[in-house]
C-alpha cells in the first residue's frame, strides 16, 4: 500500500524529538517554517535548561520571532510532533501563527483538542488553521519507547 | 476608612507595571518569592523584545528556575497585577507555583477564572492556590490610563 511521505518538517520535528529522548528529555520536536525554509527549530528540554517553559513550541516561537524581528508570526507555520498544551496554545495565539500541523494527540497535557481548547475559547483573539494526525505513528512510537524505558 | 496596605510583593509588582506602561507596553508586572525574598521581577515586554511570549509571568518563571537551578518552583508564590492568560497558566502549572496573587481580572484575555480555567480542567497536574483582588483598583486604573491615552 501506499503511503505519502511525511511533509520534510514534520520529519524534521521527529528527528528533533528523537534528540531529545536522547537528552533524557519527554521526546517532542517543532520547527516553524516561512514559505518553504525552516527558521527555528527545537526540541523539548526543560530538564536540561532548568527552565519549565522550554517545551519545544515555546522555544521556536522565540527563536523564529527574534529571526524576523518582530513580535508577531503571522505568515508562519508549526510543526510539532505532539498536540500542544495550554501554555504553548497560548503562545501559539500571542504569535498569530497562521497554521499548526501537529502529529499525535495528547489526552493527558493536550489543550487544541483535548483539556483546556485554547483556540475554541470564545474569547480567544486568533485561531490558526489547525492540522492534527500528520506523523502521528511515529510520534506515538517514540513516546512509548521513551516512557517503556522508564517504568 | 483604615485600608490594609498591600503586602510588598505586590506593591512591587504594581511599580514595574508602571515601568511597563512608560516603554509602550500594555502594563503587567510580576514578581516571585521564595519566602519572604523577591528572587525574580519583569514587566509586560513583547514588544520591545520581539518576544510574543514575554509576558511578565513567563519571564519571572523563567529567571527564577534560573536563579534556583531547578526545573521545579514548589516553594515559590507568583505575584502579578493581571489575571494570567492560558500562556502563563500553563506555565504556572509546568513550574508547580505553589501560589498565585493576582491583582485585576481579565475577562479578555484571563484563563484563571474566564476563558480557558486552566487550572479548573481535569487534566490539569497541579493547581495552586489563588487568590485575586490584591491590588486591583491600583492595576484597574494603570491598564484604564494605557488604553485611555492610546485611543
Amino acid at each position: 500500500m501506499k503511503r505519502w511521505p511525511l511533509p520534510y518538517p514534520m520529519y524534521r520535528a521527529l528527528q528533533l524529538a528523537r534528540n531529545a529522548a536522547l537528552a533524557g528529555e519527554v521526546p517532542v520536536g517543532a520547527v516553524i517554517t516561512h514559505g518553504d525554509k525552516i527558521i527555528a527549530e527545537a526540541y523539548n528540554s526543560p530538564r536540561q535548561s532548568h527552565d519549565p517553559t522550554a517545551h519545544a513550541e515555546i522555544q521556536t516561537i522565540r527563536a523564529a520571532a527574534a529571526f524576523l524581528g518582530q513580535e508577531r508570526l503571522g505568515d508562519c507555520d508549526l510543526w510539532v510532533t505532539l498536540e500542544p498544551c495550554a501554555m504553548c496554545a497560548g503562545a501559539i495565539v500571542h504569535a498569530r501563527i497562521a497554521r499548526v500541523y501537529y502529529a499525535a494527540s495528547d489526552p493527558k497535557g493536550g489543550a487544541v483538542e483535548c483539556g483546556a481548547r485554547v483556540f475554541d475559547q470564545r474569547q480567544c483573539l486568533h485561531r490558526p488553521e489547525v492540522y492534527g494526525g500528520i506523523g502521528e505513528r511515529e510520534s506515538v512510537t517514540l513516546l512509548r519507547q521513551f516512557f517503556a524505558e522508564r517504568r
